[in-house]
């Protein structure tokens, strides 16, 4: 092997840089990647992968769930491109030979059900051996051009809208664990109402990709205002979401700390804030556009709640009354 | 983990056809996908994965060749469906994060490479942390629909032709092990000629996709003659190729006992046989077309050879004299 940093010591951020001087100049941009035009429309493609024991694991995530779980994630990235369904994808899955075979039926079951619900067919992919599960997705959508969403499409005042509460996947995520002895839990997560603890288990194994946050974009635009918003989905946290919004556009993430999008009756600690920021793979859209459509978007989408702004500064996210740094880490870091 | 068989019980085949019922009739009999028709063309999109250890090792494949075979594998499937050239990749990467930077570098240029000289751009992808390296490529092209090549295009009485030799890269392989210690060569592979021996490395790490055979087919139909022929690459081996080749229109690939596509210079030895019909990795054509055109394809095209017919019944592939099924055992298996 070569000489040279290792990919946790460079980090996934500067490993994407390195990487990206193969693409043409911002086409890694964004959450999925446009072809080019045809009669009106664009292809819009995706690429996920789950690897066992990174994304899940026997003991949290039952078969059917993985599937779910691969094709919400792809899914998730063409509604964060402004698609209203998806059209199909491929999947490359490694897996040991030793795998029974129904735990992949169940995988793809589980795929099957997204599509169904979402749209699109499964199209084609390749089979290999391995010595760790690996399922890799593509997906791929149509979207109109004129009607895209894009992380740099935010404006210094726009406000930031999210389509639902975060923290919900990583709490259920926890739950999983400490039922299964992994990891133990705070007193204040201990002590939760039963319909938070199976909502939490539910956004962890089934997350939902939000096709109807963009259809409620399209029903709540004024008339007469342009096409002019930017957006991201959350699979790798709130902040991290925050922080691509903010530098794709220049402007810094401004959060209100009493608006917090905490999850309905969850408790205000630590621990939960911090899920709520950094939990991940709760696969919202985080949106920042003008106030009218804001405004309008909230009164057509159920649960969707305004958080903040984009402030005139470049920079983090913030609280927007101290301007002080949110408290704790970095989001989701894939290599370490 | 549920009971039942294992994948390497079930074996490669038989699993597909398990998971088809949850793709569409036929989605999953070609080399690569249709998506809906466009402005007269269609798209076809390919995914295909490279694993550590099992498609390339360290010790006999430098990661810029690692680059270069993931993509190379993936758009020989676009030319194995009437492709002319690429239009672009995704790429999944999962790695270990101990594994060098350069490295990975390296394998992205190795990609760049083979997309610069056969078209296409990178278009995304996503990273991964994982304890074995896996490479998963969605490669992407548009074709003509009246211009298709599918499997089940063949017809009893058509010629059986390939786009080139076969064993060359299974060749280069064992060449590889051999030199690393893994393998002993037999008595007749350790006289080659030098010029062999540097062929047989160069198309083991840097194989061709046949876009240049696409054209050729092109250039060479004859004047009124419908475009109608089967066809797919050779991937997995001869063999294989030619059972997908068979089963898919109801013949059998009879094969001329004089007419196997050994690499020039190569012995006639049982070892070499073997690599010619299930070497696998040689991403040459293989063809079942009308006489007439297959009489012009071999004149426009050097190296492509005739090596047999399509016979009346249906079977696995055998020889044209005797009809005895060729020897030696199944091709590329997955999970084993």
């Amino acid at each position: 092997m070569p000489e040279g940093p290792s990919l946790a010591e460079l980090g996934e951020t500067a490993l994407l840089q390195r990487l990206a001087v193969h693409a043409p100049p911002e086409q890694w941009n964004d959450d999925a990647a446009l072809l080019p035009p045809l009669q009106g429309e664009r292809w819009v493609i995706s690429t996920d992968a789950l690897v066992e024991g990174v994304h899940f694991s026997a003991a949290t995530t039952p078969a059917w769930s993985v599937g779910w779980r691969a094709a919400a994630a792809n899914l998730s990235d063409l509604a964060a491109m402004g698609c209203q369904r998806g059209a199909g994808f491929t999947v490359a899955v490694a897996a040991p030979g030793a795998t029974p075979v129904s735990w992949l039926e169940q995988v793809y079951a589980g795929m099957g059900s997204a599509l169904a619900q979402f749209g699109g067919q499964l199209l084609g992919g390749d089979c290999s051996r391995s010595d760790q599960i690996m399922l890799s997705i593509t997906a791929i959508g149509a979207v109109n051009p004129t009607q895209l969403i894009r992380r740099d499409g935010g404006r210094c005042g726009d406000w930031l809208v999210v389509s639902g509460a975060h923290g919900l996947s990583g709490l259920g995520l926890r739950l999983l664990q400490a039922a299964a002895g992994q990891q133990e839990l705070t007193p204040e997560l201990q002590q939760l109402e039963p319909s938070l603890q199976e909502a939490a288990i539910r956004a962890h194994q089934e997350p939902q990709p939000r096709f109807d946050a963009v259809a409620a974009l399209h029903a709540s635009r004024p008339q007469g205002s342009p096409w002019r918003l930017g957006g991201t989905d959350s699979s790798d946290g709130l902040r991290r979401s925050l922080e691509l919004l903010g530098d794709a556009c220049g402007c810094r993430a401004e959060l209100d700390p009493d608006q917090l999008p905490l999850p309905a009756g969850a408790p205000r600690c630590a621990a939960m804030q911090q899920l709520c920021l950094d939990g991940g793979e709760d696969f919202e859209l985080v949106l920042a556009l003008p106030e009218p459509w804001a405004q309008a978007l909230l009164a057509e989408l159920p649960g969707a709640r305004r958080i903040g702004q984009l402030g005139a500064c470049s920079g983090p996210p913030c609280w927007a009354d101290t301007k002080n740094p949110l408290p704790g880490g970095r989001g989701f870091e894939h290599f370490s």
